[in-house]
């Protein structure tokens, strides 16, 4: 695999790419070009060029990519050759969404399970999957080696939640609550806020229309 | 108002400025500098400068900014004078998290309904908010002049909801389905794909751990 920074927006694709080559009929040869990956899927060939230059280097001149290889590659970008797993802390409305969405196999995440300080919140789900008391959080990542958390509590909770993480050996917080957290060098926090998300898209969608109203 | 676009960046730390102009004393004076405010938020100078410059122009120098107007022009920023309303299509599990979510208020927003196509999740919710046949949807959003619209649907559905929501009106999409969708010209989509920020997350702290096992 290709050491450099696949960029967030070319990590989206490659499920796409992956599914295009794993569909191609078994006597499509061993090759297959950017420009025919690029057809295939409607997508624009520069654009695609530079994704699987990203994933994989240079294909080969007028020859392109080794069709095996490329899959191994993008699967291993994907993370799809080793599950990454996940806990979640907060099984409120949003946490047990999460907790129950299927998306993340896509890109070989499973939340393994989900954590909450509210005994009438533990125990088992009608999905079968079972929400653990926060206590038994600790033993739970350290016995799997689990590095990624993931925070759904309210912003008044959310700094114990992270110190709990981070005690469980946790090295990567994706947080839900609106609220800075403090954490030791060499821990990754990601915000997700998403009120300023679809403010963002509200404020856009007011600026193009005062554009209009200006040019109509 | 400036009618600059504010970053979303800067967007997101609007409701912070807000918050600290409103909680200072009477007796503060009837001006306040950007050094003032970056003190009180632990943000950094300059880049509250550019946040205010963006939002309300340069202040006076030495001066700083009349604190009533520098209010007035952020509560404008984010929609806090005129609530924006937006309809929410599919009351699965993210959905109804998201129509719960309270934080949506802090940018003017509001999710005044939810609709859903099976009558089995139709009906009030324990928190007293209601989920709508899809059929009332046109009336609702035409009425109410509603142009934001969520879509939480399974990626099946997915484009069926997009064409309801653009017949009611809609001019801005936020779409949860990992599809792409096929719009009229003058219609935003932004798409939120959950399990890319969690991959993306993942795929950050491996190169982390990478980078230090190979300085170790």
């Amino acid at each position: 695999m290709k050491n450099t920074r696949v960029t967030r927006a070319a990590l989206g694709r490659l499920p796409a790419y992956l599914k295009f080559l794993k569909s191609l009929p078994e006597d499509s040869g061993k090759y297959i070009s950017a420009t025919r990956i690029a057809n295939g899927l409607g997508y624009g060939e520069v654009m695609v060029r530079k994704d699987l230059n990203a994933a994989s280097g240079e294909g080969k001149p007028k020859i392109g990519y080794v069709t095996e290889d490329l899959i191994a590659v993008i699967e291993e970008h994907l993370g799809l050759q080793k599950k990454s797993l996940a806990v979640l802390v907060g099984a409120g409305k949003l946490g047990l969404a999460l907790y129950d969405y299927s998306g993340f196999e896509d890109y070989g995440l499973e939340i393994a399970a989900a954590f909450d300080n509210n005994p009438e919140r533990t125990g088992q789900l009608p999905s079968g999957k079972t929400v653990l008391p926060v206590s038994e959080l600790c033993g739970f990542c350290k016995e799997r080696n689990i590095k990624l958390g993931i925070i759904t509590v309210p912003r008044s909770s959310a700094q114990d939640a992270c110190d709990a993480l981070i005690e469980s050996g946790i090295t990567a917080i994706w947080s839900f609550a609106p609220k800075t957290l403090t954490v030791p060098d060499g821990v990754l926090v990601q915000y997700e806020n998403l009120a300023l998300s679809l403010a963002h898209i509200n404020k856009q969608t007011s600026l193009l229309s005062e554009q209009s109203d200006h040019t109509d």
